[in-house]
Order: structure tokens, then sequence, then C-alpha cells
């Protein structure tokens, strides 16, 4: 029951495209898509379902046509290696349209890799003819390359100008530069004449909103006029942003990644990637952000670099007209997204690998990494950090671990996989609450309403009103000796090797203490309002947020650890590593491994987490502490829930995704998923030469199905091919407009040769071209867990059934993840949010 | 014609297995293994082919068994769900020996993979019913992680006796410590007292042979003796070397990664990731690295990691006894192999992912750089190189590099794909020439003829005579203030700027253009013995000579870059950036690219190459010369060649292995590629209900094929599943043994329920139960590319061919190989190597 209504639910969750004109209630998605997902043209069912008996004792009629060609001696007309036949030359010029795919539909990909084939077996046959072909051949090969490194521009270029306008947007909360109002604090104040970070923090040119108004800084009434004006400007950008994503671009909300998996596996959104959400996500990303609600900027990045490289696509025929090529790209455009969310592009390229893509063969992962790493110097390029650096969190840590130190980074990862699953757990539950309830018909209020919160509680602790980017990267820092900042304050001992970098260990002082007091609460606070932040319509990621709320817990145990090193120096586990005086324990590794953890209990990433957290510091020394939170955190969470925080969306929202990773364990066979069921009507079928256009037309009103197998006769069951209808519906028009003579008697051949038609009768309609002659079989008794793997591994819409050589039933992809979701509610084992 | 020779020879290259007590000849290879290569059983000749005329036109005639089930209203005993039909149940126990596969054979990924979610199916239910069985399921959940694990360990342990034992052995050539004789150059002079580099070099207790036997250094006769021993101990080393080869071990020459590969694959060679082998190739490996031949450890690393992970298999049921589990151990041994060669962990993942493997899911993305991790640090625990560093070319670089240096660099690269080509021609031809002249017979002769010569031709070259890796690190080094080697004497000029380890552009001394002239000769020389010594019967790796000649080339250009700046840096292009005094240009940078596109050229690795270099240096500054060196050379080395070097060494050996790099282009179809052929006897079957045992027998005695097709009658051509040979004669053998009253004149059964058998007949055998239920079908008009991608992603052995429902031949693995090199050789554009 729980899968069948999970599954009635899942048609509601398609926003609209932005510019269909469809009308589109107060939640922003709208009942018109809904129908047209309903509708017959809805990808996956297909075909006609029946439970009646075949009877398969009947004796085959082979049609005349076909036997004459088996009679004939030869299986094909020109057979041998080169002799293809030339089935197509005795069609008409293909028919516009047939072979497209409509919205909401699952591309076929082994039809649209076999078309790319074709399309580059006629460039490198035509180059051999003239120099000007050869030139658009070698221009073709290039032309990749070409596209990744403009993806890599754009999207670089983007990033920085989304980095540059976020910072000086965080800034104005606060106050303006009197030097011009575009620069933000740290660069109103770059040639300041104070000499301490935190003297050139109050540059006389800096004014906060206080000081304008009120005139002073001091005193309770500058405090409260402070606080006015950063919840104000806050609820501003907010609205903002919300109005503007309500208005001109559904899509632009939320991080984008669970929808870009989808798309990548071969399903199609129109508009999910195009130019207006682009545009709409790029402006209110920075209004979101710069509001100071609880999300980041990293996932949406991910999102904008995918609508570069979608719209750069058009620039090219290759990539414009091919689905899966076009996949191929935007696999790329993750990668890009990371690199330049991070600055770390190898990480950028295994996450794609890992998280993201679906089918991302081997050429792809060497553009990706070009792209990935044009993308990372672009940015550089732009500074927007202005310290020349490529990754967004620069740390340089001195001192080395110490084997013991495992004990709390596997806890750190315990934990991290405890808040990963809560935090998926209350998401979920959140959001379906808002999808149910009337809630969800009030998207404005609820941003306003949850950013008022937010900056509220947020703007009393010093934590918390910096923004999230700053706390990490000050969290991940290890304190020098010329840092000034609260969580260095320790006490001054004699210092006695000054000579290196390093500070001996210390106690903590005052500060420190404020400071962990500080962080406890914006831990509690950041912990709840992620929860109903994520999912809110506005442009939000994940990544930030998790990384914070890990970031903090990591330097609280960080510091805990080392004041109980110094206080402790002479315990039995410390006395190894931990002299007075030496400096045993670094907080900001700590911290580090806590974001790491509780990055991996939200997204489960393992390979590419590690690999950007690497990328970070630079030295592979700090990788086996990583890789032991992150370890630790995966195993947790995936023993509290199997699901990572995109898979959860995408169960949510009811989107078609086959999940690659995850092993289909039920010993099932493809008779019992396959359609029709004992109690449905027959298998609704075309036969090859039996057919009028009439009755064709009227199987097409009377099912909703999105293709019909051929076969050779009703009675055998032989199967010949499978048309699609979108192309069956197409060709009939046509042929009715141009074709001479086509009428509603006229018959359809499938055959390779049109019989001799008896006089006076309308002239066939042959439709042998659009009918796709190679459809996948499976026997009845093929495991199920073949079955799935073989629609993974080739990307399948549909297979057929057949028992010895007898068309029998279809399966699709919709039916496996029917058969999936059921299986794995009847699991009493498996752990399930729904 | 080529093509056909060249499946021709195919079957002489596969080596003996070591203990097969075989008849070797004294190539190494044998003769028995030639013939069972031959024989029956060989993995592709499955199906007798036909192209008789097939009769479509008849009817079929439906046994009455297949009958009574469909006419039952439907089809499967008890469907829905749950109710899996349970046909095993029916059957006997399992004959042991089913399901497993001979030597030279491939495996079935589909159905291997299918057993083992059997297994973790089984064991999955079992953990439900006690706690014993529950802490069985949990220890095989992580017996993965365990596995991973001790390969780690047992690689990066043996990894670092490798490179203790090779260098001292190396040091062994030139004299002895009398401090004990297991004392390296560099230990036996750890503790001497002399300050700089050059003189502790000559520390007193390290002997040179001259010395201990002449008792002097100096003079010729000094000279000469010191020669004498170098070339005797080199021939005493390669001696040993290629002895253990022949007599252990025969496997254990080569670098072992186009076999792994094929392995990977889903080939099966036994023995060839032995214990024997491993032990062996350890050992020949440090003597061959001793011995100065060119060559390296590190592809051979790579063969012994495998080994390591296929021993260690053999501890878990689990790995034991799947091959495609097993062969997810092997990948990540593979990145393992990297991992300890070159201490860089991500970069042996990628190079696993990119080079090596085939099947490499996500599961083993993670598990394989924990592995590699886990070497990476036994390797350092152990510290080979004395100087606590993971990797085995530890640089750093002080000064940036320009953009415009980036013309220097993609010339090297240039340079790297024209030396990859043509080293890869000339090993290539130079290899053939072996197997087919009387060269191949003498194969200890060739390697102490090599061997000779390289030493002879070493010893006088300084930058020849050092061990290849020493040579390596002094050309990628950035010459700093206190070096004292002759790359580095440059002439002193008043040194302006003394604060930053970088020193400024200097005119070269006397020294650095002796040196240039050495590193010349050198270059000419390496790149000329490499190709004589690659293929040779020892361990012999490629990745230390690729990046030696690259490293010389590179570190030659960039020394005459340098001069350039520094003599005419008023010209143009060195006026933005190359002041006097300034330090522009780092000829350590340019030997690194130029290592980095040669070894690029040879292997064509693309992103695994980028990231390895990158983990040496650890600064993303320095990826984008080395991207472009790396793209430079391999689009340099495509165009004049398409293959790599082990694949060019897979064709060469004629090994079963379908490159999943490279798209199928040709237009052919299915019917074009399958058998039977019109000339052709018809296609053997096996009918489900209406042989007897004596003409199964007899059709296994007459045909070789290594498998059946079973239909459901000779005349319909209905298929109903594929039996395999091996399962057939051990099953017929087993039931003629134990089981009562089975004879010659007993019927088969191959259908659901066995009829009533008339009285006095004897008892049926049924064999339901071996035949595969599944078997993959494809159309007759099915491109041949969508047939090749389907072969790749599922791994399969064999797929039949059907024409609307009929069984009409089968395509093998074999048969789309051979259809690949046919197409390969007509199309003229396509460079061949034979």
């Amino acid at each position: 029951m729980l899968a069948e209504s999970h599954w009635r639910t899942q048609t509601r969750t398609f926003p609209c495209p932005p510019h269909s004109g469809e009308k589109m209630d107060n939640t922003g998605y709208c009942s018109e898509s809904f129908n047209s997902l309903q509708s017959g043209t809805s990808d996956e069912d297909m075909v006609e379902i029946a439970g009646a008996t075949l009877d398969f004792s009947s004796t085959d009629d082979v049609p005349p046509l076909d036997r004459d060609y088996s009679s004939g001696g030869s299986y094909g007309v020109g057979d041998g290696p080169n002799g293809v036949p030339k089935l197509m030359d005795l069609l008409d010029e293909p028919v516009p349209g047939v072979g497209t795919y409509e919205d909401f539909n699952t591309i076929d990909w082994v039809r649209e890799k076999s078309k790319d084939r074709d399309r580059h077996r006629e460039i490198a046959t035509k180059s051999k003819e003239s120099a000007w072909a050869l030139l658009k051949s070698i221009s073709d090969a290039f032309s990749g390359w070409l596209l990744m490194l403009l993806v890599g521009l754009m999207s670089g270029a983007l990033a920085g100008g989304i980095d540059i306008s976020a910072h000086w947007m965080t800034d104005l909360k606060e106050g303006v530069c009197l030097n011009g109002f575009w620069f933000n604090h740290e660069h109103c104040c770059w040639n300041s004449n104070e000499t301490t970070f935190q003297e050139r923090d109050k540059c006389p040119n800096w004014k906060s909103w206080a000081e304008l108004i009120v005139g002073t800084n001091d005193g309770p009434f500058a405090y409260i006029m402070n606080y006015l004006m950063y919840v104000c400007w806050a609820l501003l950008f907010s609205f903002l942003a919300v109005s503007l994503v309500r208005a001109f671009a559904p899509y632009a909300c939320g991080s984008g990644i669970p929808e870009i998996k989808t798309i990548l596996s071969g399903f199609i959104i129109r508009g999910y990637l195009g130019k207006w959400t682009l545009m709409i996500k790029t402006i209110t990303l920075v209004l979101a952000v710069s509001s100071g609600l609880s999300l980041g900027k990293e996932g949406p990045l991910v999102h904008v670099a995918c609508c570069c490289g979608n719209i750069l696509c058009h620039l090219f025929t290759k990539y414009r007209k091919n689905e899966a090529k076009r996949r191929e790209v935007l696999s790329a455009a993750a990668a890009v997204g990371v690199s330049v969310a991070f600055g770390a592009p190898i990480g950028g390229v295994l996450f794609s690998l890992e998280e993201v893509s679906y089918y991302f063969p081997l050429k792809t992962l060497w553009r990706s990494f070009f792209a990935a790493l044009v993308a990372a110097f672009t940015l550089r390029s732009i500074n927007p950090f202005g310290n020349s650096r490529l990754v967004l969190f620069y740390v340089e840590f001195h001192s080395p671990w110490h084997l013991l130190e495992l004990i709390p980074f596997v806890l750190l990862g315990i934990f991290g996989g405890i808040w990963g699953a809560f935090f998926i757990r209350a998401n979920i539950a959140w959001c379906r609450r808002r999808k149910t309830t009337r809630l969800g018909h009030y998207p404005v209020l609820e941003v306003l309403v949850v950013t008022a919160v937010t900056a509220l509680l947020a703007f009393p602790n010093s934590y918390t009103r910096m923004s999230t980017s700053e706390l990490i990267s000050e969290l991940f820092n290890d304190c020098g000796l010329l840092d000034s900042s609260q969580l260095c304050n320790y006490a001054n001992v004699s210092v006695t090797k000054s000579s290196s970098d390093s500070l001996p260990d210390r106690p903590a002082g005052q500060d420190v203490y404020t400071a962990m007091w500080q962080l406890s609460l914006a831990l509690v606070f950041k912990m709840l309002i992620t929860v109903v932040t994520f999912g809110m319509k506005v442009p939000s990621g994940l990544f930030i947020p998790s990384m914070a709320v890990g970031a903090i817990a990591g330097r609280l145990l960080g510091v805990g650890m080392e004041q109980l090193a110094y206080y402790h120096h002479d315990w039995v586990i410390f006395r190894g590593w931990c002299s007075p005086g030496a400096d045993c324990i670094t907080p900001g590794l700590y911290a580090m491994v806590g974001a790491t953890a509780c990055l991996g209990g939200v997204t489960r990433m393992t390979v590419s987490l590690v690999v950007i957290m690497f990328e970070l510091t630079g030295g592979l020394e700090y990788i086996v502490p990583l890789m032991a939170a992150t370890m630790t955190s995966k195993w947790v969470a995936d023993a509290l829930g199997r699901e990572g925080i995109y898979e959860a969306h995408i169960r949510l929202n009811g989107y078609p995704f086959l999940e690659p990773k995850e092993e289909f364990s039920h010993k099932t066979l493809a008779m019992d998923v396959m359609r029709p069921r004992r109690s449905d009507p027959p298998l609704s079928v075309i036969t090859q030469d039996g057919m009028s256009v009439e009755e064709v037309e009227s199987l097409i009103a009377e099912t909703s199905y999105s293709g019909f197998p051929v076969v050779v006769s009703h009675e055998s069951q032989r199967l010949v091919g499978f048309v699609q209808r979108r192309d069956l519906v197409i060709s009939i028009e046509n042929a009715r407009q141009r074709q001479e003579g086509v009428v509603s008697a006229s018959r359809i051949f499938f055959t390779e040769y049109t019989p001799p038609q008896p006089p006076n009768s309308p002239p066939p309609l042959k439709l042998r071209g659009i009918m796709d002659l190679s459809p996948f079989t499976v026997t009845d008794h093929t495991a199920m867990d073949i079955v799935v793997d073989i629609f993974r591994k080739l990307g399948l819409r549909q297979c057929l059934v057949t028992h010895n050589g007898r068309l029998l039933g279809i399966i699709t992809k919709k039916d496996i993840l029917k058969h999936m979701a059921q299986m794995a509610n009847r699991d009493p084992d498996s752990i399930l949010f729904n």
C-alpha cells in the first residue's frame, strides 16, 4: 500500500516548465504538467497490459511475405560482411520529429548512441571526398574539447561573479563602505594603515549601519539598530530570491542535484537546464546566500554549471541533437561545478563519477578533468577570495597526527553518520509535510518566516552571524602566532621553541571558553534550522551547512582533546606523544574531519569527498583521518537509513531513477514483473501486415502506451520489432497529408516488401523505417537481478519478454521501479523513510 | 588475410602454466597448451556453424509438455511477485564441477554476478535465523574490507622489500660496504662525518671493487677493474633472473599488465596470478632491476600486487569461488600496485579505473582507494627511500611557470607522442621477430647479450651507470643552493636576493655542458636499448625507461631555454618575465613534463598519469603544463598509431580482449557476423525432449563447441535455453555413474516435467538444472555496434541471434574480435601495426 501511494503521489511533483504558459497554482507547481504526466504519452506506460491466457499451442501462420523472404535461402537482402541490406532506401525521407522525445520521457540510450555512431560514420566517410569535408570532420572531432573549454570558462566566470557578489551582499547586511558602496568589508579596508587584523577590520572607511544612522557603534541602541538592519536586509534578500524563483524560473529552487542525477540517467525535463533557469538561479543564489539562510552555494553551482553546459551544447549540432552526447557534457559540467565550488578539480571529476553521473565513459573522464581545470583556473584568475588560492578553505597543518587520535576521528565519524541519517529523515519528513499540507501553498511566507527566525537567532552569536563559509574557514584554521581570533586566545606560556611556525599546546584562555559556548549554541541552531531550510523554494545547497555542523562538532572535540592532553599529559594515552610544550593536537584538523564526516553522512559520498578534502590540505598525511571518518560515517549512516539525501529526494519526488549503486537482491523472475498480468486485457500489438490505418489509429486512440510491439501475426506472437507511439502518430499524420491516396482503409506494412495490392485498393503505407528492428528481449525465466542490470547498463526504456520464441509481455523502467519499491516494502529489514 | 594469419598465430602465445608438467620447448612456451587451446573446449568456438537454409515456413510443432505448460493458463509454476517457481527443487543436488570454467576460457559475467547475488541472498535469509548466522553474515560483509587491508599490507611490504633489495644490489655492482655487506652505499655512509654530499659518497667504509682488489680507486687499471666487475655482476643478476623465470614461472616475465587487462576482462589463465609467479616475479624483479637493464619495476609491481590479491582471495569463500568477485579484488590490487610504485594512491585508483579494469563498480572504487592507501602507508613505514616520503620522486618547485612556456611544453608533448608511437612500432616489430624467427628459441642468450651490451655501454656514462630512477630523480630536481650535482654547476654570479630558496637564472658552468653531452648520449642509448629490452623473458616494466627518455629530453630543453632566457632576456618573448637575476625557468619542471609526455605517448594514459604526477609535486599549479603535454602527446601518438603499448601487446599475443575504449564504427548487422554462415553445416542444437544420451554424446564427440542451444524442436527452432558443453559432459558422466539405469538409450529432457515413459524404457535423464534459461538473444537486424556494446557492458561469452522468434545463429566474443579485426584491416584509414 505504501508503494501504491508513493507512486500515486509522484506525478504531482514535477514543477512547471517555466514558460509553458500553464496555469500555476501557488505552490509553484502546476496541475497541467501533472496531467500530462498521467496522460498517454508519459514515458513508461507503453503497452496495453493483459493477463489473458496466451495460446501457445496454436500453430504459426507465417504470412506469405515472411515465407518468401526466408525460403529465398538467405536471411538478408545482401548479407556478408559489407552487404548491409539497405532497408532504409526503400522508404521515403525520414519524417521530421521521428526519433525525438517528449518532455518527461526517458531516452533510449542505445538508440541515441547508435544515432551518434551513424553520424560519426557519415562524417568519416564524407571526409575522404573533399578538403572542406575533412576540415569539417576535424572541427567535429575537436568540438568536444572546444565545448569543454567554453563550459569551463563560463562556469568559472559565473562562479567568480557569484562569489564576489555574495561576499559584498553578505557584508552589506552589516554596513557599507564609504569609498564606494560596491566594496565589501575586506576590500574597503584593504588599504587601511592598521597593522593587526582586528584593527584593520575597524578601518574608518567601513561604517556599520548604526554608525551611519545613529553615529556611533556602541551602546544598546546601536546594537539594536544593527540588529534591525541585519534582519531587514536578510528579509529583503530572501524575499527577492523567492519571488524571482516563483515568477520566472520555478526550476531554479533547491540544490538541483537530485534532478540532475535524474536527467543524467536519461530523463528529459525541458527547461530545467535552460537559460532562464541559469539566469534566475545565478541571481537568486547570490540573494539566498547573502540573506544568511543556512544554505550553501556548492550544490546550486553544480546546477549552474550544468545549465552552462546545456546552453553551450546548442552551439554544436553534435551535442544539440543527441541526448546521450549531451549527457556526457552535463556529466563534465557537474565536475566543473564542484571544481569551482571547492577549487578541487580532481575531486570534482570524482564527484561527477561517483555521485552524479550515470553513464561516464573514459573519454568523458578526461574531458571533465580538462573542463574542471579550466574552470578552476578561470576562477583563480578572477581571484574572488583575494588570496590567489584555488581552494575555498585553504588550510595548512604543521604537526602530524598520532595513531591514537583515530579514536576521536572515528567518534566524529559516528557523529557524522548519526547526524546525516537524522537530517535526511527529518528533512524528508518536513518536505513531505510541505507537499501534503497547506504549508506548501505559501512558499514565499515560508521563506520569509525561516529567514526571520534565522536572522533573529543568528545575529547575537558571532559564529552564526558571520557567513557559514567564513565560519568553516575559521574552524579549520590552525592557530598561529599572529592569530587574533577569539578561538586562538590561549594563555601565553613561555614559548620555548620559537623557530617553527607551530605552537606548543597551551591552556585555553577565557575567550576560548566563551567561544566554546557560542559554538555549542551555534551547533544546535545550525542542526535544527538546516532541516527546514533545505527544500524551500530558493536555491539551496547542503554542503556548507553540513560541513558547518561537522566542523563545529569537530572543533569542540578538538579543543577538548587539546586541553585534556595539556592538563593530563602524564596519562598513559598521551604519554607517548604529548609531552608539555609539544604541539600534539591540532583542533583545526578535528574540525576538518568532523566536516568530512557530516558531509559524508548526508550525501554518502566516499572517494570524491576524501579527494576534495585532500585537495584542500594538499597533504597525503591527512587522508587517513579523513578516510577513517568517512568510512565510519558512511557505515553508521547506512545502518540507520540506506539512502543519501539526493536519493531520498529523488524518491520523494518520484523521479524515474534507477539507482546504479544499489544491488537488486530479490529472487524474482521477469515473468513476475512483466505486464500483462493475469487479470489484465491482452497485450496490444500491431501485426506486421494485417492492419489498416484506421485500425492502428483506433488502437492509438484507445490506449495510452507510448510504444507497440510488432508481431508476425496475432496467433504466432513472433516478435518482429517495436514501434514508438510518437513516431507512429507523426508518420501516419504525415502520410495522410503528403502521400497521395493514403486513407483510413490503407493497409500498414512493416514488412520489407509490400505484396502487390488488389486493384482499386488504396495505396499501402510502408512504415518499416520507423520500426526498431532490434528490440531487446529477455526470456520469462530471466532473473530480475539480471534484468535490472541490463536496464542499468544499457539504459533501456523497455524490454520485451518472450517464452520459447513467443512474445509474452513487456517490462518498462517504471515496472522495474515499481517492483523494486514493492520488494523493498515487503522486506522487513530494509529501513525506509516513507 | 592479415587478420586471418593474426588469428592463426594467436594460440601459440600462451605460456605454459608453471607446474602443469607439460613439455616445454626452449622458448618457455609449450605445445601442449597450444593444442589445448585449439581443442574443443577452447572458449569461443561454441556452436557448430551452418549456412544451410533454415526453413522458416514450416509450422511449429509444440511438444505436449510445452503445450501443457502454456495451456495451463499461466506461464510460471507459481507466479506472482514472490511465487518464484522452484524449478531447481525438482532436480538432484547440483553436480560438483558444473558452473566452473576451464583454463583459457572466458567467464560469463552475468552468470557469475548472479551467482554472487544468490549467495548473498542466502546469507541474508539465514542471518535472521540464528545469532551465529548473523555473525557470519556480518563477517561476510566485512570480509571485503579485511581482504583489502591484507592486500594493502602484503603489497606494501613486498614493495618495500623489493625497493630495499634492488637498491642494495644495484650498489653491489659498484662496491661493497665494510661495515656489513648488506648495507647499501647510502646506508653505509650514513654515519660518515663528511659534511658535503659529494664527500659523504666517498666515505671510508664503502669500498669500490677496485679498491678491494687492486687497493686503489685511481688509474686506468682500477677503472677497468670496476668496469669488469660492473659487467660481471650485471650478467650474473640477469642470468639468475632469466633462469629462475624459465625454470619455475614462465608467467613471471614481462610487465604483466597486458595479461592482467585480459584477465580482468574475464579471461582465465590459471597460475598467472599464483604463488609461484608471485615468488619468482618478486625475486627476479629485484635481479632484473639490479642488473642495470633498461627496465623499471612499476609495471611488474602491479603484477605482484595482483598476485597478492589473487592469493589472498583464497582465504575467503566469497572471493575464492566467484570469478567476477575475484576480479573486483584484482582491480583494487592493480591500484595498489601503482600506489606502491609511485606513492600515489589516488593516481593508482585512477590508473586501475582508466587503464586496467574492465568492470569497475563504485564499491570497488572505494575499496581500491582504501587498499591503495594502506599499501602506501605500509610502504612509508618501511621507509625504503630513507626520506619519510611516500613518493618515488619527490620534487618541490619554487617558481611559477609562465604562459609562454606552454610552447616548449607542447613541443615536449609532440616529442613524447612521436617517441611513444615509434617505440610501440619498433618494440612490436622486434617482439614479432622474436616470435617468428629462431631468436625466440634462445631467451637466456638474448637476455645475456642485451645485458652485456647495456652494461658495457652504460658504465662509461655516469648518467646511464646510475640506476634509472636515480637518474630521473636527479633530472626532476630543481637546483638549490647546496646542490653539488654536475647538473647544478652554474657559474656563480652575485646573488642579490638570498632570502628565498630559489636561485636566479645563471650562466651554465662547464660541468653543465659536459652533462648535456652525456645526457644526449644517454638519451639515444635509452631510446634504442629499451626497444629490445621490453618483452624479454625477465620481469620488465616500461614506466621508468619511458620516463627517463622524456626526462632527459625535457631537461635538455629546459637547460636550453634557461640559457636562452639568461643570455637573451631582452628578447620580446622573455622580456615580460625574465629580467636578469630573476628565476624564470625551472629545468626540473621541463624534465617532469617531458617524462609525462613520453609515458603518455607509450601507454596513452591520461587522467591517471596527470594525477600521479600531480601527487609527486603536490601543487595544482603544475597540473596545466602536465596536462598540455599529456594531451598533445596523446593526440600525436594516436594520429601515428591507434594503440597503446599494452593493447598492442594484447593484440600481438592474440588475447581475447574486447577493448572497452574503442568505438566500433562499422555499419554491419548481427546477421553478417553470426555463424553459421551460408556455406557452413547447420547449427548444432539440442532439442528439449527429443534426444537420447547416445545422440547427445555423439554430438559432443563430433563437435568441439563449448555450448549448445536447446530448442523446442528442430523444425520450429524456438529457443528454450543454452547449455554449456562442460556442464553437459560432467552431468552425463555423473548420471551414468550414479543414477540407476541411465544408459545410452535414455532420453534427455530439458523440459520442466518429464512425460510418463513407456514401460521397459530406460529411466530418463533430467537436465533442466544445468540449462541457462535466460540466454541472451538479439535479432538478426541488430546493428553490430549495439551488439559490441552489449558484449562489453554485460560481459557476455556468447549471444544467440533470432529472426522473428526463430533461432538463426550465434555470435561469440571471438566472432566479434575477428569481425573487428577484419573491418579494421579493410578500412584504409586505420593504421595498424601488423
